[in-house]
């Protein structure tokens, strides 16, 4: 198959998928996701997704009706039915399906899988990044990897429409992370970023960067950031699970960065090599 | 029909209606809706609520397929078709299907639109109701009725498992609306009520209540009020397209208002009556 769509045991190429108008997410954007990548049909970090997902049901009280192993074979399954190896796997979990009301429905309604596999690759980190910033307007949730994304999105078309490739966000003065990734700075060798509280979401890819810096003895200092700082970093590095560091030339017009590519380009070998190795 | 549900020009009975996958609806909550009552088949302040169905779907740059003539005339179409006259009349716009991307679809992908009729009659005013506090969390775009409601599914949920009818939401001291309501105070004989602003909804019941007080001579005040003057308010109203006007006896196990049901009444009074003209 070109690519999968998985609903509660059923599935298809995406586009033929259909679900219940009363799914939850319909009214209510009521469910969690997670995703990662593949290559030769090996999926990525899927440990570390599995276990954010499952702590971003729980902490919305969504039941997911499978145990981490049996979810896990599952996507390996899947995985294997699409044609081409390297895949955006990305999956979701929704509160079940019942007429319209806030309230979650009975303990007898399940909750509803998905799964959606697209041909994809990481991106080459070869390229220089350009960013814009945007007032950070989200609800006070942002550690939960939820279906509410409506700001992410208007951020993402607003990033679209400056012909740029990500939104910083920041709340005041504070940076917070961006539209879909993390963002970092690099300044007098050491590596910042903000810490993980419900500002963020705690990334796999900013955490395999922590993990990096510390065994390359890169000092690691996770506490909040300035607009400011972020503007006068030496790197500013954005990551996420399809793009593990990648670097800016340009937020909001202005050059940033470019002034520690030795400790950039250091980490991205490791961290593409990482990849590579785990998805042989 | 015992109820009825609508897509894009296809209608069953709800829970027979299915939606595709790619409707971004089911990745980013990425919509709109809005929702009033019906009596005898006709729809009440239906002039209103599309108008700032209208504007949600605007501040989003949701382009909605049909003018609004052509949008009144289907709800009106669809509503007949129902058995029960008296209907729950919600209907919600959302931004095209295509394979999940932040990012806009291209033009010449069109919004869907959804209609959920089901039969329920407005609430019994003579009620008391409880209420409990919660920190609102949410984000800072509450004027839009958007598809972006887990903070208010919690909410529901933990005012369900308290027994209580309603949660008033707070950020800080200062209180904003509840998890699907308007709530206002009345406070030696001046009816306040949070203003119009971005924390939140612009409630067509709200904007009924101001106009009625006006009829009445009673001063309204739209500036925000705290948690402390909401416990020491002479009457806690909270109103929404299904309950015109109800007024709490309890908030978080304390009891609150009870010492002005004179005007509670002639505003319920007011309000029903107005209602019933128009839906007879």
């Amino acid at each position: 198959m070109e690519n999968l769509g998985f609903y509660n045991g059923e599935y298809d190429l995406i586009e033929n998928m259909k679900i219940p108008m009363n799914d939850r997410v319909c009214y209510f954007g009521d469910g969690v996701y997670d995703a990662t990548y593949s290559r030769n049909h090996k999926i990525f970090a899927l440990d570390e997704h599995i276990d954010r997902f499952y702590n971003s049901a729980g902490l919305l009280s969504i039941k997911i009706p499978y145990t981490k192993e049996e979810l896990k074979d599952l996507l390996q399954e899947m995985v294997k039915k699409v044609d081409c190896g390297e895949q955006f796997v990305y999956w979701q979990v929704t509160r079940g399906t019942g007429m319209r009301n806030h309230i979650f429905p009975e303990e007898s309604v399940k909750a509803n899988i998905w799964i959606v596999l697209t041909p994809r690759n990481i991106k080459d980190m070869s390229k220089k990044i350009r960013l814009i910033t945007i007032e950070d307007t989200r609800f006070l949730h942002c550690n939960i990897k939820t279906l509410n994304l409506l700001p992410s999105v208007m951020a993402a078309q607003k990033t679209e429409e400056a012909g740029c490739d990500e939104a910083i966000f920041h709340r005041g003065d504070r940076v917070t992370e961006c539209a879909h990734s993390n963002v970092s700075i690099i300044k007098n060798g050491i590596f910042k970023t903000a810490p993980a509280d419900n500002l963020i979401l705690p990334g796999i890819a900013r955490a395999h960067i922590i993990k990096m810096c510390k065994r390359f003895s890169i000092p690691v200092d996770e506490t909040p950031f300035t607009l400011k700082e972020l503007m006068e970093a030496d790197e500013v590095i954005v990551t996420s699970s399809g793009q593990f560091c990648m670097s800016a030339c340009e937020i909001d017009g202005k050059p940033v960065g470019g002034k520690a590519s030795e400790i950039v380009e250091r980490l991205q070998n490791a961290l593409l090599e990482e990849f590579l190795e785990e998805t042989i």
